[in-house]
């Protein structure tokens, strides 16, 4: 048994409000793509499946051409649940009809304890649920936490278990000693949602839902296929791509098939003047989200509109600089009464271009200073 | 051909705050009964399957649960098409899985050409639609209303007619001359949303939906199922159910089958007192939805409490004789500075309660005024 094991679409997410949809229809047909070139027998996707639980109309639209094309036109049998951004019951609609081709969407805990039965491969599919279900599910007031859950879930899925056939498990959590990157939903806090790894020593393969890096568990037998895009500047330096494996009767192989965005995430560093010179932009993708790094100190006007017209997509300005002034800012604070009126220019210029005034300016600002002062005086 | 038709389920619809879910379960289940008994070949649904585009997560349970019992239980083939109360993509949602089982579900406009064929009738099931996407679809910039449309779209439907075939319409939209209760949204105004009935002649029957009483359309070959519920107490005189039609070679002929509401719609009359007294609450059903219609013109402290303890589904309380009393009351206000203080207290009175001041009353109010005006002027 051949399978493609991808995860966490979330279609309908947002970068920093720039929508992306195109980069994920994209990214889907890569994804196809490998599938057809690599013969796989199922595609997996292991939850996150919208990126909300009430998705836009217009993700809605992009999900239903997906399932479309993947099941019913190129006929991939399909293995699919739900992850804690979808509505498990605003997904399942239509899931009755889906298994008639194949297309196996679970996202109730009870549906996870019947096998699909696939080649020489049981695939348990095991969507994303809360303590709670599993509490009333296996009617025990002792279940609290997700690994509680889970030690229940795996003893009952074991029942199932064929001898002589390979076991894969389909999920969507957090499991122990995981790397997490900016863009997964807390869940809960304090370990409640995690599980450790030695509770899926069971199975063949697990694949994972819920990180987006594909690096963030290293196991013999579970990977987190990871997001087919990057959702945050943190996966910035990820590799994004989906998992071929191969559940064999010996042992059970998996290699990494790399997507290229069609936008990709980046980060660019240096001097305003430096960032607006065609020289540069020319040299660059200016159509890839990128987080900009300034090297400026000094004020620039109209400084966003300006970026924005060389770079239409920027999700985040950062001044390098800028803590640094700030930190200064709060201890001058403390000052401010015990300084003289010139040195007070002097540091609010400072703190705003990041630059000391010159000796003609400081003159200039104690010769009219003085004027003032003495204006006052004479009302 | 014999096939039930039915329409405006509004799934989720709620009747003053009250939940109908149970109702509209009990309903449906009448109707499965009815299909079964009349061993109809098809189910028609005519549009607003849900009541809102965005159906609450219990609204697509109960909606899921009905379509998998209908068409993959009881395995009818079911015909159904979007209204303007569903979201047309969410609705999709599955549909190309659907036919496999039968189960059509137009939710496009283009859709509605490609005519569905069962036993010897040809069905075009034509969503609600606007007129934006006729527009768009003929690419014809004349057309503005549903009417200019509708010519459009049957003409083109009728390329499509079999000579041999009965051909019936499902439809969602006001046909001109039909009567509206209290419970349909209004679309627009200015009749642009209206089609003349004369447009539908070529048809053999069109099942219709939109407008939530059976008789509000009188037509040798069209019908407006109704809801399968009151929605509103304008309906409560109307006989709610589902029409069962045979496509014969020879003539097109429909019945009606009515439904027994769960709890029905009512109204009682009477004196808060009356009301209140168990010999009468015990002679009627206390479940229904009871607009109450009160005779008291006195005030009643804690009323819709009182009322709530015996009647659970309250709708409505209505002052028989309120309105009178609000008229005096514009009168009054004109006179107030010319009227004595005991007049005044008088008047006050009688508006609150309905009655007048006894003579004992009077004079306690004369004397403890001038005792008032007595103290004021000591001052």
């Amino acid at each position: 048994m051949r399978f493609l094991h991808t995860a966490d679409w979330h279609i309908g997410k947002k970068l920093h409000g720039y929508d992306l949809l195109e980069e994920q229809v994209d990214a889907f047909q890569q994804i196809l793509a490998i599938a057809k070139n690599e013969e796989v027998d199922a595609i997996v996707v292991a939850g996150d499946l919208y990126d909300r639980s009430v998705p836009s109309v217009e993700a809605i639209e992009v999900f239903n051409q997906m399932i479309v094309e993947m099941n019913l036109q190129e006929k991939f049998p399909v293995l699919a649940i739900s992850g804690n951004h979808d509505s498990s019951t605003r997904l399942e609609t239509g899931g009755p009809w889906f298994v008639q081709s194949d297309f196996h969407l679970n996202t109730r805990l009870d549906q996870a304890f019947q096998p699909v039965e696939m080649g020489n491969t049981q695939f348990f599919l095991l969507p994303y649920f809360e303590p709670i279900s599993a509490r009333l599910f296996f009617d025990n007031e002792e279940i609290r936490t997700i690994e509680q859950a889970m030690q229940e879930v795996i003893k009952k899925m074991k029942e199932q278990f064929k001898p002589d056939m390979a076991h894969v498990l389909v999920s969507h959590f957090f499991v122990a000693g995981s790397e997490k990157s900016d863009s997964e939903t807390k869940l809960m806090v304090g370990g409640l949602d995690t599980v450790p790894l030695s509770l899926l020593e069971s199975f063949d393969y697990v694949a994972l839902g819920h990180l987006h890096g594909k690096n963030a568990l290293q196991a013999e037998n579970a990977r987190y296929s990871g997001s087919p895009l990057k959702f945050s500047l943190s996966e910035m330096n990820q590799k994004k791509g989906v998992w071929i494996v191969d559940t064999q009767p010996s042992e059970t192989t998996f290699e990494f098939k790399e997507l290229t965005p069609l936008r990709d995430v980046k980060q660019i560093e240096g001097g305003f003047k430096e960032l607006t010179s065609q020289t540069f932009y020319d040299s660059i993708n200016r159509e890839n989200y990128l987080h900009i790094q300034l090297t400026d100190r000094a004020v620039i006007p109209n400084m966003m509109n300006q970026l924005r017209k060389i770079y239409p997509r920027v999700i985040g300005v950062e001044r390098l600089f800028g803590r640094e002034e700030r930190q200064k800012q709060t201890e001058t604070k403390k000052e401010v009464k015990t300084l003289a009126p010139v040195e007070l220019v002097d540091q609010f210029f400072s703190e705003v271009t990041g630059e000391s005034l010159t000796q003609q300016q400081q003159r200039w600002i104690e010769e009219n200073l003085g004027a003032i002062h003495q204006a006052e005086r004479g009302k």
